[in-house]
């Protein structure tokens, strides 16, 4: 994990203290199940409440774990510090390692996972809300790089949302994958505890319980959980990618927000560098990068080995907090996009009316001319518009050919608000009923 | 794509003629949505029709691409051969090629997502019958590769099930997010066609409208699906790697099936080899490699490069055949697994008894010893079993202290039915209701 | 492999053909060597020869591995049958398929290493040549992709040479890794098969005996070609990105040839796509996305498991097939690159000299100016030649303060000159004392 | 990074305050430099040397760069603060940030690269020296997980030596990419800075200089890097997965090292479970996650974006710490490997002289039998071997077609030595001449 692209929010969520009190939670819930059960004494199970307030000391922890090589077991003994020996022994009776380490981890993911929502929560209403800002300011659209037709900016911003918001469906279902439980003993046969013990933890934890598991959660759940996180990812760099190539100095249409006060480059007006939107591009690779790693967790030996055990220490906190980070970031940069419309305007009318060349033979076909006479129409205009420099339209309109195939009102083919047209109807189908940012 | 591993049925569906057919009825559709919206006679829609049936003639598509390079106009060239080029020339109009390119990859896509969703029910219909077959079969179980505690052989076939089952929601879920299509031209702001046609088009086609596109459809989805098949393929490795574990000649607990005529290792009976599931373990990796480039193809310039087109020739096919197959091969084995219940139960009873010493341990706490006299007693008798190699269960009965401890009832700590007895609520959560193969 | 991005040559190295001429000379080799040690009769190596320019019967081969599931054995089969059973039963004596299926597969490799070599010295000769024809071709320097200061476009063209030149010593490096062949029998141990054999066979194919073997050659060795392969297809993304953004329409300082009968974009001239630096942005994602399962091959179970297998099938031709086509589409388009000169130029005027304001600033310090004083200087004039559209120099001029620290000489800060000077040492850096194209 | 797979020297290599020491000493190194040239003052020059011994404050730096958001900036501004503002004002005169950053970060990596080569050394003494240690201990050698012929632990040991002594030189190789530096100014020009002062620092710093910069060192030599370290960490993989496999209750030829008082399984004499090389095993796959971000990191815009930046922060001292870890835990491993012979033997016994089924068929072969006798006699005492769990070297003597055609020196084909004779010339070929350990 990097600090410097880390939210506090996030890090709580993978912080000690939190997972201890996880666990805390666990044992504790799995005492109270037990008792009812009668395997264990009610009043070890309410004694172990006592520990509900308490901070965890770490660093004793920490000592333990140093000398038992175990982090539960190390953990269990300092609970018995505080609630006292004699009632901690009838804690995590039955039970396994695991069953523990692997609730408590998908916790901590439907944890992340709700922060992560909040965060595309945040873009999604300020793609929304840029797309409402500039639905109808016109924009060259480009494929290849190369001008192609008219667009609006709106659009741009409104097929992120739509992108986003595909996001959120995404993560809501990766959430699902990894809201279980299990607290089903050593390979996962229930043969020491009774599974009505995983459903009240599971219950009051805020989790299903896996319908079977071995030792462990098996870990298809969460390949897709980290998968879900690096479409995710890529999604920021596609974003992140628009934006970098619109400040790029040649085209100028928008740049990241730079404080008044900013140091460094004032001396240099037109250095205003998009490291925001370059930073979330790595940001992006970094995130990615905990995919393979999570499909090589899935498959482990017989009812589990620990291989995945190092690999989620790394991702799981890495990936998310930089996912979150990355996300709020993105947000900050959307909210506070520099938008430069003249800019657009002056990119779009850059090759003086040649992006309409489409427009013009479709209209000279659909008015009778063979597609070969429209093309050489428009093909001798747009050269020469090209080679000389000239208006496209002004020639268009000086030949004969094309004017007689034209009625006069076809001539507004260059209009832009054909391309915009549709634009109402596009935001229809993205934004639904709800047209109000 | 390597042969040896595609089934005909997953090669069809990226065989050119599968392709130019889709090609064809999207046109056809499309010609139909514009002579009723007025745009084109009605006559040439109809007279487009003329192709239905027609076998397009893959080698003179090629020869004309070869001299466009551009391989939908040579298709409609082809196409204008064989309806007549006069009809044909209100064909594809105000589209663009990626309209055609796109809808037609997605519908691809959807019919592969239909064919690896009868592979997985193949699969799953065979783990659950081998479930049911092998629901009280014992058989250790295992965590780090080391014996740990009873479990059974169709518990593991049951988690695999669950496993797919779950993959089969995935898959699910994947066809849905590439099952659209687009009709709206140049950059995507329908600015010469009518977003009826692109209605009309996904109606006939199976999709839905793809909400907001560009020139293309957004490749997020795209990156989505291909991860889900990635998630597919590392579950297929976690069987392979059971099986092969399985048997191997130490363990020899299971072999894929070996047909007696099989020539070969027929000299060496003992090497029969899980040659499958190796293959498997291989194809599991190849399948997953497709993952990374798709999640790359995400961020693309403006409104489309087509970067994203050279990769997905390669992955799309490549990753969809190989899994198609994969399932398949996969479904054959354990249709086919040659299982030694006896060989289970010798490797069992391997340790003399010790894989109990966790229930006696916990069964002496129970009965009123501190956890240390409890462990201290199971500790020197299991030392004494492992290094004498002598009977655990003997010893413990002959232990005074165990035996003052434990009533009768509970030396029946060895018992395999106490392992056993939640088999049956863990097969109801897994396979519900049915509980018929 | 996707044949539209396949060289001929290239497929050719994984023709089935080649790979039996190769089995046919490894086994002949063999023979020879094994009739020297009087292993096997003398005639019996000489007969195998007269397979020598046999032309083997692909379709035979696959009728008798469809019946023995044996690729090895089918050929030795099929080999029988052109030289005689009697003749071919001392083929192949003491040796195990792998020591013919490895060793193939590294000179395999090896021949393809040759051939990808043969393409990046391609790739680097025209580099050199655009470098030396454009070393002092100014251009605008770019960071952040915003103006930064001067350099030239043979500078550009020299680092990507420098570039593809290191990939030249990682691929010579990565050929040596798997030019090594085993001949070594069942486990590795040469039970069977004096070590003579080996040494002979690799002298004869241009290989070094693998020191130690097991079944197989051990497959780290193939990682590090395949993780070489994909560095190589990371650097011709480099280059493709570079003439990607040369190329879109705001820049416009080269574009891809695009020769003069080439139809579609004709009809907008603004609107030639750099296809094939796209279609290579695509092609090296597809390269690389050998290198993860490359190195998930490594780690095989014991003397070997055949999971390697069918992901090198798809790796080792796809990869190799493919990157050779990249590096050749990447030298034909450096080798025609049109260049804009003139709009490199232009592109470099954009700011009114504001990309000397660092120079200016270094200038005024140097001459005696406070940091702050200079940066003050520098800051307001920047501003205004921002703000007002006007020209940094002739503000500069006019300012007293600018003027009175800077001596006339210094004045010359605007000189392209300046910039340009070190550009020949730089030269002489990358490519040495051969100063010619 | 983990901290629990740290080791604080490789943990010190990352630490800010060793960045910044190198950092200082960059600048250091250019001020003499400079004040050779007389662009600076002597004086200022040797001023700048004060900070030699200065420990330096990062909380105060932090500060500084929480305002300037600059962290070069930052550090110099401090710098000042400790030789003084006057005299530092001549440091980093003509510099761009990523002079410093660049040839600092290639300063870590290499460093790194100098312990993970330690690492490496530990590992390939600790294999040769168990490899001496068991060069004749007989083992079954096994592919596909099933028994084939014998082989020895010691060649065993001797393979992983010769593929870590592979990385030794792969990872030298790796360093000689990276131990480059740049000062070269903004774009790579040396517009403001002579190519003396880069030739100076490098010397001082170790390094050679960039042949051809940008504003930063070309990444194509990172992701080279990064790709070295993916290939050392699947062979690590390689050892870890065959130690876990000899260490599985059905094998058990061979332990992790378990202490006497080691808590938790003492319980469970059987359960030792192997649980380092399973940590291994998920160190190598979150060290190979660096591979692909580092390749993507290759293409940059112009002369430099920023986006490979955060990745970097990630991978490179969370690659190099694990890794580094990684190397002494497995030579931990390795040197303290408890290895059973007997149960080597008695697992290579376990078919009862099967595995010698080959060898017999051969001196059949070579004795004059037609391979289909031969094969027929080896098979149905094979069979009978099998079946009826006999003795299969008995069963061959009491064949009469056998001991016709074998002559009694052919007899001792199960004799073991057979299969060891030439272990002598393969660690000849491993460790050369010199076979002291």
């Amino acid at each position: 994990m990097i600090p410097r692209y880390a939210r506090p929010e996030m890090v709580a969520i993978w912080d000690p203290q939190t997972r201890f009190r996880i666990w805390f939670e666990i044992e504790a819930h799995a005492c109270d199940a037990q008792a009812a059960l009668g395997v264990i004494p009610k009043e070890a199970a309410a004694a172990v409440w006592k520990a509900k307030d308490a901070e965890f000391d770490i660093a004793r922890i920490d000592a333990i774990e140093a000398v038992t090589k175990h982090d539960v077991i190390a953990f269990l003994t300092h609970l018995g510090e505080i609630v006292g020996a004699e009632e901690a022994r009838f804690v995590h009776q039955g039970m396994t390692s695991s069953d523990v380490l692997d609730t408590a981890f998908n916790i901590q993911l439907c944890r992340a996972a709700d922060l992560l929502m909040a965060g595309l929560d945040r873009v999604c209403a300020a793609l929304k809300a840029r797309a409402f800002e500039h639905r109808l300011t016109p924009r060259i659209g480009r494929s290849h790089g190369i001008h192609a037709e008219p667009t609006t900016l709106g659009l741009t911003f409104a097929r992120f949302f739509a992108e986003m918001d595909r996001n959120r469906a995404r993560l809501r279902a990766a959430r699902e994958e990894v809201a279980t439980g299990a607290i089903s003993g050593p390979v996962g046969t229930f043969a020491s505890i009774d599974p009505a013990v995983e459903a009240h933890v599971c219950a009051k934890m805020g989790l299903r319980p896996e319908p079977i598991s071995t030792q462990i959660i098996p870990r298809d759940r969460h390949a897709m959980f980290f998968a879900t996180l690096g479409v995710i990812a890529s999604s920021i760099e596609n974003i992140a990618i628009e934006i970098r190539h619109m400040q790029r100095s040649e085209v100028m249409e928008a740049e990241e927000y730079f404080s008044p006060g900013q140091k460094g480059s004032s001396a240099m007006p037109h250095k205003r560098n998009p490291v925001l939107t370059e930073n979330l591009t790595g940001l992006a690779r970094l995130v990615r990068s905990a995919v393979v790693p999570a499909l090589e967790n899935v498959a482990l030996w017989h009812e589990r080995d620990i291989s995945h055990s190092s690999v989620e220490r790394g991702i799981a906190p890495d990936a998310t907090i930089h996912l979150d980070f990355a996300l709020h970031r993105l947000a900050g940069v959307i909210e506070k996009l520099v938008v430069y419309p003249e800019r657009m305007r002056a990119n779009l009318d850059r090759f003086r009316g040649l992006v309409h060349s489409q427009r013009v033979l479709l209209a000279l076909t659909q008015a009778g001319m063979t597609r070969e006479a429209a093309y050489a129409a428009v093909q001798r205009n747009a050269m020469r518009a090209w080679e000389q420099e000239a208006d496209f339209k002004a020639l268009l309109m000086a030949d004969p050919e094309v004017t007689a195939a034209l009625p006069p009102e076809d001539r507004r083919l260059f209009d832009l608000a054909h391309h915009l047209r549709h634009v109402d109807a596009i935001f229809a189908r993205v934004f639904g009923a709800d047209q109000t940012v």
